[in-house]
């Protein structure tokens, strides 16, 4: 398996001529009903998912939020491991951030998965243990693509930067270990584009031109850093059929995206 | 059981003459030996944690970090229920904020627990699936009391506040069901007092005056609103002792900080 995680994106962006990123927020109400008396549903969802939409996928990113209980733990291992399975690394969407001891035991996170999303709110030292696992990616939220995102990333600063702005430029500074990336929203495009000015070479997570209906175009331009980011749909993909055929519509849902973000591609 | 979480937190600081909310970190590796055996050595641990503590606690804080496998849930409900058997609100320390569908599943976090720390960074309509639950806490991040705390929080906007004033402000502004809290760490005087002149209404709950070393005196000064809030210590009480006698000192420990605050209250 590949040490370090942005090289094995850049590797699946290549051999798959894709930059999609399936997020697998396997909402366990919305899982088919023939898939609810299995012992994992939220497992045998997603490996019907993965098998019909790995030929598309440079990444996978389960949302820690749908897996945060008893038998969610078991899916999301069984799910990240089949992933790996099919030499697709997996991001873990945790959003995190906290204090030194805590911080630490958050990073085990990582011990399954390939990369995670963290919070800046609380300052570098509560990233650390994250940004320290050089061979792992860390997404720190930069300008998310919500509608409440700009209630704080948009504040101006007294230098005259954004919020968002400085959040990039710590970013780049706390990446010693080049495994950091960005996560910045498709419904904010001028956004984007400053931030890739900004930081040239450090890859960015993009969420926002599925469900949400961010630009695919803007995403594609400036999500990418020499040729390396991936660009998020979830819902857009895992629920875009129903019924016994769910994954052959997801399959097809994950072509499209690829096609979608390929003519804007070089 | 009390319908209002900051009732119930009242109604404990009165009965109890106590300020004090322990933090239930049961980290796995600091578990006593004499625990190791049992099914939920976590839950065995904060089992006998309540028991020493509980007459001089008026809420419990456990960090979510340190229960996110899947034994980690069970132990988490089992002593979110005990606590509760003490009459004894829980505070779920999990620093979520996510966008709209995955921050109603987070949400759910507060189906067991009382009230919850959330990260202000991605907006309000992040934080809306918990503010929306009228009857349960929400602690908003503010001034965090860790190293990089200051990164982001302590940046000056065009206005001339801080980051974390704004937050304040902002949280304040949420506050319509009155079900919000803030959290200001005892490492910064200054802040604490700066924010409860701001907020004068709003109930903080203030780490860091345990094994961070943070100002008593300021804590109870300028963390209670009408006489409501809570002091915050983890490593402080939980691992005062070791061996078997661990609970002894915990009881011992979470004794002393009640009476070391209490010089400071009225």
């Amino acid at each position: 398996m590949p040490a370090e995680f942005f090289d094995w994106v850049a590797r699946n962006i290549e051999s798959k001529e894709s930059v999609v990123c399936v997020g697998l927020d396997a909402d366990a109400d919305r899982i088919p009903a023939h898939l609810q008396d299995y012992d994992l549903p939220r497992w045998a969802f997603n490996r019907r998912i993965i098998d019909a939409t790995h030929e598309h996928a440079v990444a996978y990113k389960p949302n820690a939020a749908f897996y945060e209980d008893r038998d969610g733990w078991l899916a999301l291992k069984e799910t990240i491991a089949y992933a790996h399975g099919k030499d697709v690394p997996v991001i873990l969407d945790a959003k995190r951030g906290d204090i030194g001891n805590t911080a630490r035991k958050y990073a085990q996170l990582l011990d399954d998965a390939d990369a995670i999303t963290v919070n800046p709110y609380m300052g570098r030292d509560t990233l650390e243990p994250f940004l320290s696992q050089e061979e792992k990616g860390v997404f720190v939220l930069c300008r998310t693509s919500n509608p409440g995102g700009a209630d704080l990333q948009n504040l101006t600063l007294e230098s005259g930067e954004k919020l968002y702005e400085r959040v990039a430029a710590l970013a780049d500074l706390w990446n010693s270990n080049g495994n950091v990336g960005l996560v910045v929203g498709a419904t904010t495009t001028e956004e984007l584009e400053t931030v890739r000015e900004q930081v040239p070479d450090i890859p960015f997570l993009v969420p926002g031109v599925g469900a949400q209906g961010g630009d695919a175009e803007a995403a594609v331009e400036f999500g990418l850093a020499n040729g390396v980011g991936v660009v998020n749909s979830s819902r857009g993909i895992i629920f875009a059929g129903e019924g016994e055929q769910f994954d052959k519509a997801a399959g097809e849902a994950a072509k499209r995206l690829k096609k979608r973000l390929n003519q804007y591609r070089d």
